[in-house]
């Protein structure tokens, strides 16, 4: 039986077969490859972008899914972690599909060993199938061809499970990351290399990927308001002027806060590419974890 | 790419298309017409009869159906309609249902041209599918023939979406529409005959559609409560006598306010073969959006 | 057209026939044997477990599932439960599950003779789903042969459809049914053995269902807290020694509570197997109220 925790659960064939399934899907529509399969869908935090992506997905390869929004129901009647996933795998779904505040809440029940677990987000530790639809929307744009290219990662990365995983994912992948942003938004422990401000970077990289400005999840206050943070991290055209950069940013994008209007509208932008990317990306997860994988 | 956001995006050749659609999917189950397509439900506003009615009428037709609550998810983030329906374009689905408390928001989505977009409600200004299912009802019961028939609209006009849809597509089919409404519930800007007692017009009516009375959307109290607004408005068998006169409501029916027990009963009143009418209807317009009209 | 208010609605010869396709499919996938077939569940209270466990049963058996919660939609805008359920019917589905607060909520719908109605837990009265699964789950252990057994129902009868629905079920198929609790929550009204320890009955039963402690269901306290009633009523290694005693509870389970970490791991503890044979019964249920029965 196999998993998608992080990234690393994948060797690099099985992240080749996805880029090649990707890519397949994109161009021609799958025929009902999990026509029999069931999928649970286990929700603990709000979401609507990832879980309709992974609804999308699945639907779109036959298979059926039964959503399930826990705040509203039993965990409120003391039930824990563990039990409701168990009680949830006795009815034999093919996989559940986990949002978790927790880091290690897919972790845990993955090693539970009942059905395939995959990450939909936990904590700020990692969000894989965002880090593998990024990949693909990479090696899509530069032909196949990332390594050595320069990305850098801009903003609160300290609480950003898409820069956790983005970043071991894009540095395996061969990629040089370096991280923007204040101090206290800069992770410790990670042996990158790290900067205040954009312009000390913007000569070298090849890709900037933007992250969601939360200034509301530190205690601390950094900046006196989002205008503040957007004068020091937005991503505009004073930035980038004519240079030949690929904006990522795994959404929802606050406008003129993470990246400016104009921006959104210029063709180096591929917001959009990355949520309909991310589409095929999780039909070629499902695939390979449902069909591919003995499980 | 065709929309639905108003009847009047429909011609009349395809208005009768939709009737005879509907009709035939009445008498015989449709087989999977809609087997590879995949809707999304995006429901600003809560809504159990037009939600439930478009997601049964989309599943039998073989259709996948994501349903989307964006008042508990990312809208809450700060993220524009717009660019919440963008997002959800990327996916790629075959078309977007959209009940929204804005007039203005599914035109300006259809504007955007990216997916078939389909009203389900918006404001006090349209609820096109209800108005397309009433008309299938009358047409119905009055054997195709409803040109020159005098219908009343009755109750809280000015703040209803029915009324509004109902008005163009009715009047436009031949059919002559009073509106019946103490006068602060009357619309301005209407050239139609207004009256202020429904015996006023009793004698010349082929058809009463009822309203749900709303008081509290009313910032001046006009009532002192729903009773008093019943003793005026409400559709009773002293209103009716023995008159050969068909009963509308779009529903929820508020008993004994709106439509008396009584009434609600009496053969005369369609409201339950409205609701059934309605699955046939939106199985008629998907069919026409995303099969018939070349997208 | 046949509904499933409680268990009395099924012949013996049903009830052994619901055993036997249970059991088939529980070795062998079903086909698609509700393809056509639309199901709307009704849910007024929240629920995970049951809820799940019906929609995984019909998706399974490829019915489509529409999923109502009316608690935020339209009888908030004052729909009596009747009229919201006929409008519902009018959209055609195959059946309609519903949960409700209120013990005659399912059979009053049932009388409508509308759609046939799977009642998924009301009130305190009846639970009928999980006394059929519990029958399986007995029937499966005791080779069919429970005629004469013993069961000891421990906990908060006088609160639970568990209890009501299965001591009606397990005596009529032969098996001796004692209670275990607290003289306020033991039922009146019911000739069974009433006992307050479960030490008395220890030595002569066959199984023991633990229910759910509900300590703020009762207004007058009976114990200080979880913990007191745990030293009572907990199912412990203490209490069950070596003897060769099954466990069943409905979930969801409250760790120590209920029942001890011990005997939730212990191979007479069949709480999960419950789950899991809980899907094939509603399938079963399922197939003999939308096919078996003429509708």
């Amino acid at each position: 039986m196999q998993h998608l925790i992080d990234t690393n659960n994948f060797t690099d064939s099985q992240i080749t077969d996805l880029l090649e399934d990707a890519k397949r899907f994109k161009t021609q529509r799958p025929p009902q490859l999990l026509k029999d399969k069931l999928l649970i869908t286990l929700f603990f935090e709000p979401s609507t972008r990832t879980r309709s992506s992974f609804e999308v997905a699945a639907k779109r390869l036959g298979a059926a899914v039964v959503h399930l929004d826990p705040s509203r129901s039993s965990t409120k009647k003391g039930e824990s972690l563990e039990d409701t996933f168990a009680n949830l795998c006795a009815m034999e779904p093919d996989g559940v599909i986990i949002r978790h505040e927790e880091n290690e809440a897919p972790g845990i029940l993955a090693n539970m060993q009942m059905t395939p677990v995959i990450n939909a987000g936990a904590g700020n530790h990692a969000h894989p199938t965002q880090a593998l639809l990024d990949l693909f929307t990479l090696m899509e744009h530069f032909d196949g061809n990332i390594e050595g290219k320069t990305i850098a990662i801009v903003g609160d990365i300290v609480n950003s499970r898409v820069a956790s995983s983005g970043i071991r994912l894009l540095s395996r992948m061969g990629m040089k990351v370096l991280l923007v942003a204040p101090k206290p938004f800069q992770p410790e422990n990670i042996k990158l290399p790290q900067y205040e401000n954009l312009k000390d970077v913007i000569n070298q990289v090849d890709v900037i990927m933007s992250l969601r400005a939360q200034l509301e999840r530190h205690a601390k206050p950094i900046f006196e308001d989002y205008d503040e943070y957007a004068r020091h991290y937005c991503i505009t055209k004073e930035h980038l002027g004519n240079r030949d950069i690929l904006i990522l940013h795994p959404g929802p994008v606050m406008r003129n806060i993470d990246i400016s209007d104009e921006i959104l509208d210029d063709p180096r932008c591929k917001v959009l590419t990355q949520v309909k990317n991310g589409v095929f990306m999780r039909m070629a997860i499902l695939k390979l974890l449902l069909l591919d994988s003995n499980n």
